[in-house]
């Protein structure tokens, strides 16, 4: 949509809203609608072409607006978890149609998810162990739990290892940064034999953390994405490199082991609907939960983290606090969802209705064109780095994240940084490969092209002419 | 803000995204502002008379714009945390200005401040243990930690407590429903001679939960405050009435227990800014943190949850990763705030701009008649409920709900509620006060006025002559 459709059809819901308003006293202060009473009455997949603006808003009326805040924003959030698995061909164990026992949630974000998945991973080792040992406390138990990530994992692993009380190991990766099945399999081994107990593994299929300046991680990745729009190279990461845990290799070690495969692609997954990228995502079946990011990278604005699990009575047998109680026949089913039982605040917003819109209004091809465009662009720059033999690419460019540095010394790129970051035209954020400091250009705006790729790629060039000048005198 | 007043300036909304869209290659990619520019630009406190629209979005251009989404994002939430501070008379130890200890954040909701505090305080237990006796580990700890809440708290805190791996205890409350110093007392002495570690309690001034139907605790409170306007009788409440906690006798056994008291008041921590409520809130400077949720009854849209602390380092103790190799001169001067460290999620929304343009086209004065006109009208609600003899009142009104019933069983007073729920024209959800079904009644739309209430009540007496009437028969 162009800044001209934005105004008219912005206006128009200004309207909608402001006639809303003044008609509700017509409306009835309950929906007359049954449990399930959504999903009959849209696709059971997303389209393939674009929908209009019409269609979309004529729907609103007529199959949200009966069904109100509840059940409505709770069913379409169903629906279009099982819509976005469906674009990424996950294993059908994660879907929550035909009333299996898996299904989709959206939450606030990675780390969120990466804490659920950690919680529930507990409380189900917990619960295995005690029913094996009933004499076993919670606290015995806590005391000898293992969580393992990569030693390239984004450091919320870390904080939720923190907040569930448990232990946190870090696997060295391998010359590539990923985690390989050995060095999993020599951690465990290791501290089986010290006697404590492995229960949770978060490999990554390209994290990417965001920015993180002035204290506002994300805050700033995300706004880039949606008000700098075309000012195109707000760079992602702090101290990954996109690169991708072997979940081929890992999964099967952690399902012999009964461990826990929590896996997180938070910025890499929205490429995974492109069937030329799905393969990075090979080994999906093994895990447990899998999440990722649509604000990242799918259009859809912060905040919006898509996470499935395979079994949700894993999730909610974390949080629930009402087993007896409050049970009812339809709690399992897949009819009603108690999304309150998947997460760790209580409230929750209305947020499926931005993947409505986004994978409606472009339509699972204009998504991946979307994501082709930018990985296209990053190898624009890419060739443009290899074609200058001052500069070197750092890692393998898979996706919209270019790492690159000068040959040379740590500290002629640091100045290179610096001189950029001063500039101010484009915004990148370095990190550290081994001992390499390394500049990172990430494509992530909407509205990106070419010729912002280029006009950065001079700019560089001009400000990296002008560092090397500098450390020759 | 009536509707053709929305219609007009939502338009002008429209166009000024639209402008920033068309003119953003203009703009710099990264801002000039240094940490701490945002202070001295705006006021000290907020309007006691309403800005006009405007001069708010004037503002917005002169002093958000410059700021970018970080800082401004940060800053503004620190000085607007620090403006309804001071709309509560906090004490000054929890304001964030003139570089203390304390501070305000946005929490999405009160469950998730609950759980922030909770772990706060078992890190600061934890280290305060180990530092007197480093041989203890932290699982030989938490096996001891109790936490408390009154009988009627919200079960969040119960969550808490499963989340953390800590026990968690309630305490008897009183004849009016309210946590007292006594049966506090008893519980410590009792647990401390049992060997375990009393940390944590969370008694709570008026927190009234939400609506739970089909799984959606909260999202329909806030949807009927933002969407179903006028309809005005959306109930709130599972399990309590509004009792308040008496934070005078039990703060200070906390203070000289070293035990981290978390004050709730979810609901009604908003009525607070009128000076003949207050009261409500004494005792407060007890606490360790205190929280409630604007957007339960202050016009802020969900999700607004704000939550203050005396030492903000308690808070940060709690989650931060990088205690030495990201310190920096700033860190806890007031001059940059690392809000991730404040919270569970590492992302963040800029959720103070909700406060910034409630505060300021509503002015100090236009909310305290907000508040005064919804208690005013439960008020209105219980005298007609008073005047009708089948009826009784079930608690003492004090705020916007009424808790009322039929005189007599608890199944005439199902049946009613199922006649006033099936006809839906009003929504009430029930609560039990020890052994009595109890009918609640809620003031909580921003356009309700007398006449609905008149009409609600005729409504109700109605649906009752027709249940006590097929009971005769």
């Amino acid at each position: 949509m162009n800044a001209s459709e934005f105004r008219r059809r912005g206006k128009e819901m200004v309207d909608y809203v402001a006639n809303y308003m003044e008609g509700i006293e017509g409306r009835q202060v309950y929906p007359d609608v049954e449990p399930g009473y959504l999903r009959p009455l849209i696709p059971a997949a997303a389209p393939q072409e674009p929908d209009t603006f019409e269609d979309i808003i004529n729907d609103v009326e007529k199959i949200i607006m009966p069904g109100a805040a509840s059940p409505a924003c709770t069913e379409l959030e169903t629906v279009m978890m099982d819509w976005l698995g469906k674009m990424l061909e996950l294993p059908k164990a994660f879907l929550n149609e035909k009333a299996g026992e898996g299904g989709g949630v959206i939450q606030g974000s990675a780390s969120e998810a990466t804490l659920v998945a950690l919680l529930a991973a507990r409380t189900k080792v917990i619960h295995r162990l005690q029913a094996a040992s009933p004499e076993l406390t919670q606290a015995a138990i806590m005391e000898k739990l293992v969580a393992y990530s990569s030693d390239q994992a984004h450091s919320s692993v870390e904080r939720a290892g923190l907040i569930g009380g448990v232990k946190l190991k870090a696997i060295p990766s391998d010359g590539n940064f990923a985690m390989r099945a050995s060095a999993l399999q020599e951690a465990l081994e290791r501290d089986k034999a010290a006697g404590l107990i492995p229960f949770f593994t978060a490999p990554c299929t390209g994290t990417v953390p965001a920015l993180e300046v002035c204290g506002e991680p994300w805050s700033l990745s995300s706004w880039h994405g949606s008000w700098w729009g075309r000012q195109m190279v707000a760079t992602l990461g702090t101290t990954t490199c996109c690169s991708f845990d072997n979940l081929l290799e890992v999964g099967p070690i952690c399902n012999k082991e009964d461990i826990w495969l929590h896996v997180d692609a938070a910025y890499a997954g929205s490429a995974f609907i492109c069937p030329e990228f799905r393969h990075l995502l090979n080994g999906v079946e093994f895990a447990d939960s899998f999440n990722f990011n649509p604000h990242k990278w799918l259009l859809v604005n912060f905040d919006c983290s898509a996470m499935w699990v395979k079994k949700r009575t894993d999730l909610t047998g974390a949080f629930r606090l009402d087993p007896t109680y409050l049970k009812h026949s339809h709690q399992d089913s897949g009819l009603i969802t108690d999304y309150r039982h998947w997460q760790i605040p209580l409230g929750r917003r209305f947020r499926s209705l931005k993947m409505w819109f986004v994978f409606r209004m472009y339509g699972v091809k204009g998504l991946q064109a979307y994501i082709r465009k930018h990985v296209q662009l990053s190898h624009e720059f890419e060739s443009l780095v290899r074609q200058d033999p001052r500069f070197e690419i750092c890692v393998e460019v898979i996706l919209g994240l270019v790492c690159f540095r000068l040959k040379g010394s740590n500290k002629v790129n640091e100045a290179l940084l610096q001189r950029i970051n001063s500039a101010k035209k484009i915004h990148l954020v370095p990190c550290h490969l081994r001992d390499k400091f390394v500049l990172r250009f990430a494509i992530c705006s909407r509205t990106v092209e070419s010729a912002h790729v280029q006009r950065a790629w001079e700019h560089i060039k001009e400000l990296a002419a002008d560092v090397l000048r500098a450390e020759r005198e």
